[in-house]
């Protein structure tokens, strides 16, 4: 790990999953973040009481370490790690305000767990289309991880994944702590399409507990899930891939039976009866997994892999199929 | 699936999981169940009024199509079938006053999931050896089906395996009715050697969970899980294997995940600080997973494969390691 002393970061966005991210990179005494707040007033009490306010907010933020702004181009100014934490919903907007010269020369790490809405693509291959950030200096962050936990300095697991084994190993040192391991996996698109697709199974999952399904149900679901990953993520880049590791089960079981999970939160709404819309104005957050129903749907129309899981999910999200209808109709696919 | 009109079938055990086999199959106009319990009050209570009184006891049992019985060649006698329901420590004693003439004919379902303990075998290895039954008369159900919820009817699946495609097929079609979908496979070995690890597995992540560890940590454990299960299972009986299906991780992830895991709640009791035997005592329940450990970490002695969870288990139920030490170890060899 042939690394300069100081590490600069750039972390845009403020929820929790930043937030965690930001507590686990200010552990390192060489790293200096820059973390790019949307709202003044939490960048300002941020810089007084050393919590955001809103997320996490036991979480104490080291004031030498962490620099809070409200400008997105003085974030990433000088930074060697520009780290993307807002859902995928919400980046275009921030992003605009950069230009490709901003990001020359810069790694680009995506947090996200979601597609870029209505374009359906990746925000790896976002950044690289709309900015010219080459492929090689980018690399995705995956679980099994949720924030609460790392706020808790519970011990996690993370997966930094990309094509270029030496971006993937730089950021992993800088992901490693006292309670965190981070690993290199050379799998960019199969880590991004798994956190992406997990979140529809976590909301599937939430679906059925709302109707009334049980545990054994849950477990062929997300058995049968982890086999509709592995023939997308085939389909779209065909390679070996060891399924079982924690980068794609782990992140999955994290998301599909934890109580922290918004997207099983949402689809337990949703299958107790809730419209969508409703659901959504009462979570107040948002649920990936919504998203990444129609951009994995819209995606596969030109792979045409089967998936019952991901198209009952859509149904319900988008066709106003009755939930129970739609579950009863999975049921006979699954085994 | 030409079967007979009648089908007759001994069920040996009264536990919960028996239980539930029983109301499965009894959903067959055309099966008859010959119940073997051991207690002579339970089977004049389930005589009089058609309930189980210890497990599940809101379950129904139609007097016209469960036979309770108290003899054991008396249940077996002139079955097609005999389903082995008992845990794998109390099984020899029944079982000795059959003999193989007893069972010639028959075909034998495991429905436990554990190995006779000091002899350290599968329990369709012991048939094999004991009463001379062929591996092709036989068959294993394996899960995700937690009996509680088969007494709720919730919608469950089950997987039949056998070296007999024939075998697991006509008795998958006796397991499945309205709320269960049964489908066979032909991996008797690996079924069944994974519903034995899945329980240590399930002690381990109670045991974690005892201690304070959280979700984000499970979610490792188990991903780990699978890779150790299938490095085992490929040394005894290497062949392919999609160890996602739901026979191999569902069925781990139901017991590993649910809240009616005996295994799970032992492991717990062993993480908050009990003693095995003050944990044993508090129970009252046998927990596999406690005999599994030792049986398979005997069993490895001459496969030498690296399962890093299985020995910390064992460590701590056999050998005194402290849970925390034991797990502060195993956390270097989880990713």
């Amino acid at each position: 790990m042939n690394q300069p002393q100081q590490q600069k970061v750039a972390v845009i966005g403020g929820g929790s999953w930043a937030t965690a991210l930001v507590k686990i990179l200010s552990e390192h005494s060489q790293v200096q973040v820059r973390w790019w707040l949307r709202s003044q007033a939490d960048i300002d009490h941020i810089k007084t009481f050393h919590h955001n306010p809103r997320y996490l907010s036991d979480v104490y933020l080291s004031p030498r370490r962490v620099k809070p702004c409200g400008k997105i181009r003085d974030a990433v100014r000088g930074a060697d790690y520009v780290v993307l934490a807002l859902p995928a919903a919400f980046i275009q907007e921030p992003l605009q305000k950069l230009t490709s010269a901003d990001l020359r020369g810069k790694r680009i790490v995506s947090a996200i767990k979601g597609m870029i809405p209505d374009q359906n693509k990746l925000v790896t291959d976002w950044m690289e289309d709309t900015y010219g950030v080459p492929l090689d200096d980018m690399c995705v962050i995956a679980g099994p991880c949720h924030a609460e936990e790392v706020a808790l300095e519970k011990q996690s697991y993370l997966t930094i994944a990309s094509t270029n084994p030496g971006c993937a190993a730089d950021f992993a040192h800088l992901m490693t702590c006292r309670y965190v391991t981070a690993h290199p996996l050379a799998d960019l698109y199969g880590v991004e399409y798994a956190a992406v697709m997990k979140n529809i199974v976590a909301l599937a999952c939430g679906i059925t507990h709302g109707l009334g399904y049980g545990d054994n149900f849950q477990a062929v679901m997300v058995s049968n899930a982890m086999l509709e990953i592995r023939r997308f993520v085939t389909a779209v880049d065909p390679r070996e891939r060891e399924m079982s590791a924690s980068a794609y089960l782990g992140d999955l079981l994290v998301t599909a039976y934890s109580q922290f999970s918004r997207n099983r939160l949402f689809g337990n709404m949703i299958g107790r009866g809730y419209s969508v819309k409703a659901a959504q104005l009462e979570m107040k957050m948002i649920a990936e997994g919504y998203y990444a129903a129609k951009s994995i749907h819209v995606l596969n129309q030109q792979y045409g892999v089967d998936m019952p899981i991901t198209e009952a999910a859509f149904r319900i999200l988008y066709e106003g199929e009755a939930p129970a209808l739609a579950m009863n109709e999975l049921k006979g696919y699954l085994k």
